[in-house]
C-alpha cells in the first residue's frame, strides 16, 4: 500500500495538474449495461446473485460506466479522472501483475472540440506520469481504427471479418508475421494473398514520415476512412511535437487494441526493457498505459443516441506496482509504511502519564507521534520500535528532564541526544523532519 | 466528491499522526467469513452469483475483512487503517446518507497490551476528527458489554434473553423508556419487575463520577464482569484526562451497539444539534461515529482459535458528507472541482500552436494549467470558463507579446493585467498561487 500511494501520488498530481476533475460511480451497474461493451471477454464479467431487485454486475472497465454517467446525467463536456477497481473472471498471473480485482486509473476528455487537441493532451499525460515514475524508457504506439478499416478494405478482407483480422494483427507484438499470417489464413479463412497485402502494411513503424508516406500511397489515399485517420494523424504529431514528445510516440499499423468502442486515434505505451527479479519469470515487454476514441460510446446509453465525443486513457497501475516494487527491492530500499515524526519513550519506570500527556500535547500540535502501549516499556524495546518502524526521533521523558523542564530529544539514525526544552519541542521536531518528499 | 476530498484528508491525516499504516482488501469475501457475524443484519449481505469457484460475498464492513486478514496472515500487532466502501442490501435514505454503497472509514489497533491505553487512543483520534471537521459540537457515548451483560445477569434477566434484551436497550437513543419497556414486558417476555430494574440503570449517564458509584453498588459490585467493566471504565477515564478529552465523554448505560463482536468498552459519537436543510428532512441527531473492543473476533477466523485483541473505531463519513454540504450550501460558498491555477488563453486568432507551447511549458514545471481545446476561441469565452471553473490567472499570448517576450497575466478576481517576462512567468504563477489549503 505505501508503495501504491506514491504511484497514485504521482498518477493524481498529473492529472490534476491537467485540469480534472474526479468522479466516481458504483461498484456495480445494471447488468444490461455491460452487456455487448467487451466483444469476447463478457464472459469474464461477474454477476450478482438474483436476490430481487435490478440484475446487476460488477464493473469490467471505468469507460463504459463513465459514458453512462455521461448519458444518464446529460453531461456533454467533462474533464475528468477516476481511480478505481475493476473486476474480471479472468485467471490471475501474480508476477505479470494481473488480478481478478485490480485497479484502473482513468483520465478521459469528453466533449465536441477542435481535432486532435484532447487527444494530444491525452498522449502528453501519459508520458509526463511514465517519466515521472522512472520505470524506465518507454515508447507510445498509435495508430487509428480508420486507418486499419481503410487498410483491411483495400486488401480485400470482407467487411464481416474486420474484427476478427483485428485481432489477429493485435497479436504482432507477441508472436511474429508468419503466425499470424497463419491465423488468418488457417483459422480465419482469409486469402493467403489478402493476408499478405495486410503484412506489408502492419509490419511498418516509424514517425510523421511514414504518415507522409501513407497519405501518398495510391490505393490507401483513395479511402475515405484512411484519409481521415492520415490527415489526424498528422496534425496530432504536429501537436506532439509542440509538446516535445514527439520522439516517444511510434505510428505503428499492428497496433489494434481488443475493445470495440474506439472509434479514431488508439495508443498504447510499452516499457522497452523490463526490469527481471532473479529467479523469476520475467515480466515481459509488455503494455503499461493505453487508450483512444471513442465517439459512439455514449450515444449507445442515450435514450435519443446523442453522441459524445471521447478521448482518454488509462494507466496499467498494477503491472507498474510490481515494477517499482521491484525496483525497490533491487536498491535493498525499505518502504516505511508509517509516518511517524517520534516515539514519546520514557527511561525510568512509572512515566506511563507523563508519556500520555506528552504525546498528546504532540498529536494536539499536527505532530505523527506514538508511544508503546506498555505501562513500563523497556527503553530498549522502545529503541528498537524506532528502528524497526522506522520513526527517525524519539523524545525520552525522565524525571530529572521533568524536574528541569526539559525533553531528551533523541536522533535513532545518529544516536545523538540533545535536551529540548518543553515548550521548543513541537518547532524542533518539526525543524528536524520536515524535508520534501521525494518518489524513490 | 471535491467535498469528500477534504473530509478523508482531514481524516487520513489524523490516522497517520497516531502512526497507523494503512491495508487494503478485496472487496468480496468468501461467504462464509461473513456468515454468523452480523446477527439479524445478515439478511443484508449482497452475495455473487455461483459462476464456478468459491462462494463470495460484498463486504458487509471492514472489521471481519480485517479479523480475517489478520488470522490468515498471522499477524499478532498491527495499527492500522482502511478506508473502502462496504455494501448492504438495505432501503436507501439519501437524506440521512445511508447507502447500498458507502464508504467506511476505520482505525483499529490489534495486539495484547496493558489495559485500556489504546482504547483511550481510539476515544482521542475519533474526538481529534470530529473537532478538526467542524461540524458542531459532540459527546462520545461509553459503555462497556461486561457492565451491560452483568447488569442483565443481576436484574434477573435470563442468559438467553441477553442478546435480544440489549437491542432493546440499544433503542433508548431513539425512543423514550416507556416504549422501551413495553417491547421488553410485551413482545421479548421479560417480567415487568425485571425491566423496572434494567430502567433503573439504563436511565443513568454521568462522567466518572457515575463509575465510581456503580462501583459501590452493592449489587452490580458483586458481579465479576461488571466490576471488570466498571474498572477498566475507571481507568479509561483517567488516560482521556490526561488527553484533555473527558469533558467530551459520557458513561451511558443505555448504550449497547448491535454487533455481536463486541467484547469489552464500546463507544458512539453523536452531534448535539444537527443543521437542517429548509424544506427537507431533519437529519435527526444521530451517530457519526462508533466502535469498540472486540477481543474474540480474530480466534474465529484462526485454525487453532489464537485470540487477537482488537480495538477500534470507524467514522460515519456518509453522514459527514451531507453535514459539510449543508453547511457549504448554507454558506453559500462554491466549492472548486478542480484545482487548476491558470488558463493559457490568446486575444487573437491563429495562435494556438503558441498556446500549446505555453501550456507545455507550464504542464514541465509543475504548475496546474489548461486551454480551451479550440483553435480559435474568443478571448471573452475564455475569460467566462475561469470565472465558471474558478480559475484565478489567465495568461494571455498575443502578437505584440510574443514579439516583446512576455505574457499578459490577469487575474480573475481583479482583473488587473501586468506583463510577465516569459522567463519569470513559473515563478510569478508559483507566488500567486501559494496559500495555504484550509477546511472549509
Amino acid at each position: 500500500m505505501a508503495v501504491r500511494e506514491k504511484v497514485f501520488d504521482v498518477i493524481v498530481s498529473c492529472f490534476k495538474r491537467h485540469g480534472a476533475e474526479v468522479i466516481d460511480t458504483p461498484v456495480f451497474e445494471l447488468k444490461e449495461t455491460l452487456t455487448g461493451k467487451y466483444g469476447e471477454d463478457s464472459k469474464l464479467i461477474y454477476d450478482l446473485k438474483d436476490q430481487g431487485g435490478e440484475l446487476l454486475s460488477l464493473r469490467y472497465d471505468l469507460t463504459v460506466p463513465f459514458a453512462r454517467y455521461l448519458a444518464m446525467n446529460k453531461l456533454t463536456n467533462i474533464k475528468r479522472y477516476h481511480i478505481a477497481k475493476v473486476y474480471r473472471r479472468d485467471n490471475p498471473a501474480m508476477t505479470r501483475g494481473r488480478y481478478r480485482e485490480f485497479y484502473q486509473c482513468d483520465f478521459d476528455i469528453a466533449g465536441q472540440f477542435d481535432p486532435m487537441i484532447p487527444d494530444a493532451e491525452c498522449l502528453k499525460i501519459m508520458c509526463e506520469i511514465l517519466s515521472s515514475l522512472q520505470i524506465g524508457d518507454f515508447l507510445v504506439k498509435v495508430n487509428d481504427r480508420r486507418i486499419l478499416d481503410g487498410m483491411f478494405a483495400i486488401c480485400g478482407v470482407p467487411d464481416s471479418k474486420f474484427r476478427t483480422i483485428c485481432s489477429s494483427v493485435d497479436k504482432l507484438d507477441k508472436v511474429s508475421w508468419e503466425e499470424v499470417k497463419n491465423e488468418m489464413v488457417g483459422e480465419k479463412g482469409l486469402a493467403p494473398e489478402v493476408a499478405d497485402r495486410i503484412g506489408d502494411y502492419v509490419q511498418q513503424h516509424g514517425g510523421v514520415s511514414l504518415v507522409e508516406q501513407l497519405l501518398q500511397d495510391p490505393e490507401l489515399s483513395q479511402n475515405k476512412q484512411a484519409l481521415e485517420g492520415l490527415g489526424d494523424l498528422k496534425l496530432l504529431f504536429e501537436y506532439l511535437t509542440l509538446f516535445g514528445i514527439a520522439d516517444k510516440i511510434s505510428f505503428d499499423l499492428s497496433l489494434a487494441r481488443g475493445l470495440d468502442y474506439y472509434t479514431g486515434v488508439i495508443y498504447e505505451a510499452v516499457l522497452l526493457q523490463t526490469p527481471v527479479r532473479a529467479g523469476e519469470e520475467t515480466l515481459g515487454v509488455g503494455s503499461v498505459a493505453a487508450g483512444g476514441r471513442y465517439d459512439g460510446l455514449v450515444g449507445m446509453f442515450d435514450p435519443k443516441g446523442r453522441k459524445v465525443p471521447c478521448v482518454g486513457l488509462s494507466i496499467g497501475v498494477e503491472r507498474i506496482f510490481s515494477i517499482v516494487e521491484q525496483r525497490l527491492e533491487a536498491l535493498e530500499e525499505k518502504v516505511r509504511t508509517t509516518e511517524t515524526q517520534v516515539l514519546v519513550a520514557s527511561a525510568q519506570k512509572k512515566l506511563l502519564e507523563e508519556r500520555l500527556k506528552l504525546v498528546s500535547e504532540l498529536w494536539d500540535a499536527g505532530i505523527k507521534a506514538e508511544l508503546l502501549y506498555r505501562k513500563n516499556p523497556k527503553l530498549l524495546n522502545q529503541l528498537q520500535y524506532c528502528e524497526e518502524a522506522g520513526i527517525p526521533l524519539v523524545a525520552i521523558i525522565g524525571e530529572q528532564e521533568l524536574k528541569d523542564g526539559v525533553i531528551k530529544l533523541r536522533s535513532v539514525a545518529s544516536r545523538e541526544e540533545v535536551d529540548v526544552r518543553r515548550e521548543d519541542l513541537v518547532e524542533e521536531i518539526k525543524r528536524r523532519t520536515s524535508r520534501p518528499l521525494c518518489m524513490c
